[in-house]
C-alpha cells in the first residue's frame, strides 16, 4: 500500500486552483477559547467533495478523461463529480438507488451529468457496468489516493493561514477526508493535534482504531444518524492513512449535531448540513476531551433541507 | 468638505487588519451571469461596521482614544463600536432605546460596552451628553471620514481579488458604507460601475439623486421596510460622496429582500439579515436595470432573528 504524502496534496492543491475556493478561517468570538471554522460548506457545490473529485478527474491521463466518469453517490460527491465533469467538458455518468429525493437528482442534472437510477442494491453493480460498457473511469468517493489528496488540500490551506493551529477537527465516514487533512496537518504543522469526529450512532471507527483494526457495523445501524454524509466506513486505505495521523477520536450526539446546527446559523451565520456540523459540536461540547489551544473545527458541507434547518432554529 | 481618498482607505486597511476579516469572494454557481457574494456576514460582529468603527477608533490620536468611546445605535455599529473598544482595551458606552430587545442588549454588553437604555427621542442627546460628562469620543455609524474609509476597505478587497469586475451592488442607508467602496472601486477599476441598492419603502436615496439634492422621507415612511439596517439617510458629508461615485440606484421589494434571504440560505449556505440581502436581490431581480458583467453583490450582514429566518425558509 502506498500513502498518499504531502507532495501528492501539493500537486492536488496545484491543480484544484480556481476551481475548489481556498475558504477563509472563520474567528469564532462568541465561542469559548480560541475558535476557526474553516467553512468548506462556501464551497461551489456546498461541501469540501469538489476537491478529491475534481482532483481525481485532474489526474487521469487526457485520453482517459476524455472518455468520462461515472460515480455511484446520492449525495455531495456525485455533484462533486458532475460539477467537476462540466468544468473539463467530459461525460458524466451518477448512479444513484430509485428512492433518491428529486432534488438531489435535479441539483446533479444541473450540472450536465446523466442520472441513472437503479434499485439500492444494484447501485454499486450497475455503476461498475456502466463504467466498462462505455469505458467510463469510476470515481470513487474515499477509496483512492488522488480522492485523499484532494481532500487534504484542506489541510495545506489551514496550515498556511494559521501555522500555529494547535487542534484540527475533522469529519469522519469513509475516511478520505480525514485522511488527506491528517497528512497535510502532520507534514506542515507536527506539532498539532488532529482529532477525528464520528456521531455516536455511526462510530466504527472509533471502534476500529481501538481494536486496532476495522470492524463492521451494520449499514442499519449506521443509518441511524441525521448526519447522513457520515454513514459510510473506511476502506483498508483510509483505515491504513487514519492510524497514521488521528490522535485520537470524538463522538458526538445527535442532539448535540442538531443543537451545533443551529449555534452554526445563529452565531456563526452560516448554514451547515448536520454531517458538517459534527466537527464542530465536538469542539462545543467535548472540549474536555480535546488538548484545546488553537482549534480549527471543519465545517464539511451546507447541503441541508431549509424544513430540517427552519425547525432545528425554532 | 474633504472627500475620502484612496489613500485614506489604504491606510485604513493597514488598520483594520487583524481584526477586520478580508472576506473570500463567494462564485454562485446557481446564479445566472456571474456572480460574485461578498459575505460581511461573516466578520466577527457579522456585518461590515467592524471596518469604519475600527479605523474610527484606531485613528484617534491615543490620549484620546483612552479615555474611550461612546455610540447610539441598537444595530451592527453599537456591537461593532463596543467589539473595537474591547480589541483596543478602552472604555465604551452604548446609548439604545429603553425599546431595544433584550437579545441586542445583551450582544452588546458580551464585548463589555457599558449599555444606557433611554427613552428613543433622547438617544442623540444622551449620547452626546454622555460624550461631555466624561470626555468620551462619539464614533458616529457613517457621518465620518474614518467610517467612511474603513468601510471602504471592502471595495479595495474586491478589486484585490476580481480586478476586472464589471458591477459592484452595494447597500445604501446613511451612506457611509457605499460611499467607501464606490471611492475604493473607482480609484482601482475605474471602469466598474458601481449601482447603490435600497428598499422601496426607504428610497429616500434614490430620490435624492434625481432631484440633484438630499429629500427628506419621514422616519414612519423608512421604519415600514423589513431591512431595518437600512432605515437612515446620507448626511451631506454621504450624499457628495455617492453623488461622485454611483453610477445609478436600485430600489427592491420587500417580497424580493425575503426571496433573496431564502435564496441565500439554500443555495449560498449564507445566513443573512433582510438588510444584507439587498444588494444580491437586486442581482436576483433587477437585472435589466444592470449593466450585467462580472458582478459583486456585497452581503453587508448576517444578524437576523432566528424566527424570522426559519419563517422564510418553510
Amino acid at each position: 500500500m502506498r500513502f498518499v504524502t504531502i507532495s501528492d496534496v501539493e500537486a492536488a492543491a496545484e491543480r484544484v486552483k480556481g476551481t475548489a475556493l481556498h475558504t477563509p478561517l472563520l474567528p469564532q468570538l462568541w465561542a469559548p477559547g480560541q475558535l476557526w471554522l474553516k467553512p468548506e460548506s462556501l464551497q461551489p457545490i456546498g461541501a469540501f467533495k469538489i476537491r478529491g473529485a475534481y482532483n481525481a478527474i485532474a489526474a487521469l491521463p487526457d485520453a482517459q478523461r476524455e472518455r468520462g466518469v461515472v460515480a455511484y453517490s446520492s449525495g455531495n460527491h456525485a455533484q462533486a463529480v458532475a460539477y467537476a465533469a462540466q468544468v473539463f467538458g467530459i461525460p458524466a455518468v451518477i448512479v444513484v438507488p430509485d428512492v433518491t429525493p428529486r432534488l438531489k437528482v435535479e441539483a446533479t442534472r444541473r450540472w450536465g451529468a446523466e442520472v441513472r437510477e437503479v434499485p439500492i442494491a444494484e447501485r454499486e453493480s450497475a455503476a461498475h457496468e456502466v463504467a466498462r460498457e462505455r469505458g467510463l473511469t469510476l470515481i470513487p468517493p474515499f477509496d483512492h489516493p488522488d480522492v485523499i489528496a484532494g481532500q487534504g488540500t484542506v489541510g495545506l490551506e489551514i496550515a498556511a493561514n494559521l501555522p500555529d493551529v494547535d487542534t484540527v477537527l475533522v469529519p469522519v465516514s469513509g475516511g478520505g477526508f480525514a485522511s488527506g487533512v491528517g497528512t497535510a496537518i502532520k507534514a506542515k504543522c507536527p506539532g498539532a493535534k488532529v482529532y477525528g469526529v464520528e456521531p455516536e450512532l455511526a462510530a466504527d471507527t472509533a471502534a476500529s482504531l481501538s481494536a486496532g483494526k476495522r470492524v463492521d457495523w451494520p449499514i442499519e445501524d449506521r443509518a441511524r444518524t441525521i448526519a447522513d454524509g457520515l454513514r459510510a466506513q473506511p476502506s483498508e486505505l483510509t483505515f491504513a492513512h487514519l492510524q497514521r495521523v488521528l490522535d485520537g477520536m470524538i463522538t458526538v450526539t445527535e442532539d448535540e449535531i442538531r443543537d451545533t446546527v443551529r449555534v452554526l446559523a445563529r452565531q456563526g451565520r452560516l448554514v451547515t448540513e448536520p454531517s458538517g456540523a459534527t466537527a464542530p459540536a465536538a469542539y462545543l461540547h467535548h472540549s474536555a476531551e480535546l488538548p484545546g489551544g488553537r482549534t480549527v473545527a471543519i465545517v464539511s458541507g451546507g447541503n441541508i433541507d431549509p424544513a430540517l434547518l427552519a425547525e432545528l432554529l425554532a
